[in-house]
């Protein structure tokens, strides 16, 4: 008997989390274990004994292929620090004795750079006490900022759905531009990294000339060049678009947002909570240079855009959840699953593991060199590597007009009378 | 000799504007009209003789297909409201002059309330003046706040983007509410008709809950009463999802957006630019009940996602505009073009002409009886007006993994080095 799986969603979902969840479910199953549970609001949940038998919810193959094709955590996510070992064992000691009364034998995380953490602490206590538990890290999120890995699952839609989006509101910008200067400022998720930002500029290509000017977090901001670049050419065209991240700050590190919200809440990793940027420089843009401006923030929509899901990517993402099961089967444990780009074109690539204690905690930016010499844009290569991920789509299965989900429970609703 | 067919663009741009733009080029072509010119910037581009020939751009059957799934204005957009007759004779004879020296025999005007009022004043001034050339209205607005037709081509689309991106964003929420209650208020297109708003409800289904309260600009707004229902709300769910339009107002009729900004602009026909009201709301609420709340505005996204395109929408756009050929080629003019729905199961619809003087500046919106009591929902009878409107997908044609459109030209850009 090789006992069960559990696995849990933790930090911001995308639109192929749950692909990742139904690759882990499909191959922990065929691998012969007994149960897969799935932890409610990842280990936060956990420790109150929220968890579901996922057989209960995947009762068969359409409904797993909807698994695939269903935004943001299924099983529900959290943003939870453990305490580090020393300073509350009493935390440990309680998850590992609710993983032995479920006969856990398989631990999938799947999330961000705090979701490892928080494999590399439980790897840590089962190595320091003996149980006999492994502990594999899913990666996952949209940022693209984990280290080793070549990218992450969700990396790819974001991305896309970006670059569409993007495409749009150019076109929409366009028709407007007779003897009337506009300015549109696009505000895309990236904290400390510009990978999703930088994906705007895929829009450009043969029928869309893409952002004018793009700014990523790793290059400080200057609000008063910013405003003379957009000066410089609204002089020989009508139409500006810009996109940047909501993570843009200056050369002191103030975050551009906090030049004028003053309320920022932090969450429990010590994050702000950001937004507001692009409606800030948009009054700026209007009051500097009198022209009209539209602020566009992509806000969660780019997160959970399911029906616009990169093929590569929701394909990856189920095939790294299925190689964490593999990965704790053949006895690895205190890892994460990594994608590996095998070749640039065709594009293709394969999985490996990695220590997690060299990936927690460890930010990836996009490299200077990906970024153009003035700062406002991405190079060839930058956009070479991301090409590939934005390939190929998932039609979403619609019914009755719109993409169908699967979920787990549905809130009651009254309104209608 | 026919002569030709002169066609423009007008007012916000939609999904599917240049899906009717296509079926104005197809008929007029099959109809036997030697050239079809499409006016650059509306009206307001073109007394400044700026128009090009359709024909130079849409050179095969693919490019019209391109043509049907680009979203926004292709021959550019115009606000320009045309003096009535006896105000300013000359810019009618200057007009009636360039129409001529075009050979015209049949001018086409697609758009909104704004709209059909240039093609009441071109049509009395042929009459006044025995001119020759037919005037028709093609119908298109997201709004769908034009009298008379069922609905205008635009409006599905735009209802079908936003149930999605509403069952996307509830997802997006419903994952983060472990022991954290959130609230997020969405902002939806609509000034003073409530139909898009209302077309959130679609949302709601066996896999989702849908918004849990809808409020449309048709019923006065109570800020305190809206706090108090989502504190109530709150109370038995941790997860409240809010839509409602931009247009809202207070019982005197002051808008919400207004409580905040202090900076409006009007356009050309005085309507004031909105934007703020759902991140003015959040902010109450999060004063108010100090829970966590997230403000998602849909800006242009929600008007030119072609991606997300209904094919009922796409292809009854493209049917209006070759109705709108056929109308003045029968010897129709002061006309638009409507939309009859014939059956509504199975759906059916066809097209009818109108008088354009009893449609023009005249706004539908949506019957007191579809909203319900309360006022914070729509009723079964709303959904089914609606959900005909949104079924069917027309798959955009992906290159390099993003939607293809046709464009007219592409600004140069400057930014990869």
């Amino acid at each position: 008997m090789k006992g069960n799986v559990i696995v849990g969603q933790s930090g911001g979902p995308t639109a192929v989390i749950n692909s990742s969840l139904a690759g882990v479910y499909k191959t922990a199953m065929e691998r012969g274990y007994t149960r897969v549970y799935g932890m409610r609001y990842g280990i936060q949940g956990f420790m109150e004994e929220q968890y579901i038998d996922l057989s209960k919810h995947i009762k068969n193959e359409l409904d797993l292929e909807l698994l695939k094709r269903t935004p943001s955590a299924f099983l529900g996510t959290c943003r939870y620090k453990l305490p580090e070992i020393h300073e509350d064992k009493a935390v440990y000691e309680r998850i590992f004795e609710l993983l032995d009364k479920l006969d856990i034998s398989v631990f999938i995380y799947i999330g961000g750079n705090d979701s490892m953490d928080t494999i590399r602490k439980l790897s840590d206590y089962a190595l320091l006490t003996g149980a006999r538990q492994k502990f594999v890290g899913c990666p996952k999120t949209i940022d693209n900022d984990l280290a080793i890995t070549d990218h992450t699952p969700g990396f790819g839609s974001a991305a896309k759905y970006i670059a569409t989006s993007t495409k749009e509101i150019i076109c929409d910008a366009m028709g407007f531009s007779y003897k009337k200067k506009n300015v549109t400022i696009m505000e895309i998720m990236g904290r400390n990294a510009g990978w999703l930002t930088g994906a705007s500029a895929l829009a450009a290509g043969e029928d869309c000339a893409g952002p004018d000017l793009i700014y990523l977090p790793e290059i400080a901001f200057d609000v008063d060049k910013f405003v003379e670049k957009v000066r410089s050419l609204l002089e020989k065209q009508d139409v500006v678009v810009v996109t940047l991240s909501e993570g843009i700050h200056n050369d002191e590190g103030t975050y551009i947002c906090e030049y004028t919200s003053g309320s920022e809440t932090t969450d429990a990793f010590g994050h702000i909570q950001m937004t507001g940027t692009a409606s800030y420089l948009a009054q700026v843009i209007s009051q500097e240079l009198g022209c009209k401006t539209r602020a566009v923030e992509l806000s969660t929509l780019q997160r959970s855009a399911a029906h616009m899901a990169s093929r590569v990517d929701v394909d990856e993402a189920f095939a790294v959840g299925g190689a964490c099961v593999k990965a704790a089967d053949e006895g690895d444990s205190g890892v994460m699953v990594v994608i590996e780009r095998v070749s640039d074109d065709p594009y293709q690539s394969t999985t490996g593991v990695y220590d997690v204690h060299r990936i927690a905690n460890a930010e990836k930016v996009v490299p200077r060199e990906w970024i153009n010499k003035e700062g406002d844009g991405v190079t060839e290569e930058f956009l070479d590597y991301v090409r590939p991920l934005i390939q190929g789509h998932y039609n979403p299965m619609m019914v009755d007009g719109l993409p169908r989900h699967l979920s787990m429970k549905v809130q009651n609703y009254d309104w209608a009378e």
